[in-house]
């Protein structure tokens, strides 16, 4: 069965992210005054053939754990769905 | 009120997607041969004052429209929860 996990990876409460004092910047500059903080993080989209939902879930985390996250400076949070074959873009993108 | 807007910036579909692609041969390369596709987006974190949920959705948007997503190759969504003011880490790290 194919599953999507749906990975978010964070920077951890007590680091500090460039990135997302850079966004809280630009924003002010357009006028944006009310934001008063912005945090940067990634979202991965990976589609993946698993025997359940379970399965999918504990690789999902294996792989966060092994590349995708780095556990020093990041959190990250796993979701799994069920999709139809058809759902999973093939490798990447279309041109592909 | 304090609102907290989560969004997500992804590459449309049509686009292909390098950084997936990467991550993608990175997971192979680890022996996690039932990946199939990866997309990679980013997911950012936006606390703000407005005055409704309406209205930090509204601005949200508009952000998005004008500096977190490149609308020619990207698609957004935003998300808008309540806070609490002292759940916004003080401009993107506590270092600040």
């Amino acid at each position: 069965m194919q599953y999507k996990a749906e990975i978010h990876v964070t920077l951890k409460r007590t680091v500090n992210d460039p990135q997302g004092l850079a966004i809280r910047g630009g924003l002010h500059s357009l006028g944006y005054e009310g934001v008063e903080a912005v945090r940067a993080g990634k979202f991965i989209e990976v589609w993946l053939e698993a025997d359940s939902a379970e399965e999918a879930e504990r690789q999902a985390g294996e792989m966060s754990d092994q590349l995708l996250a780095n556990p020093v400076i990041e959190d990250y949070t796993v979701a799994i769905g069920e999709t139809l074959t058809q759902a999973s873009p093939s490798g990447g993108g279309v041109t592909e």
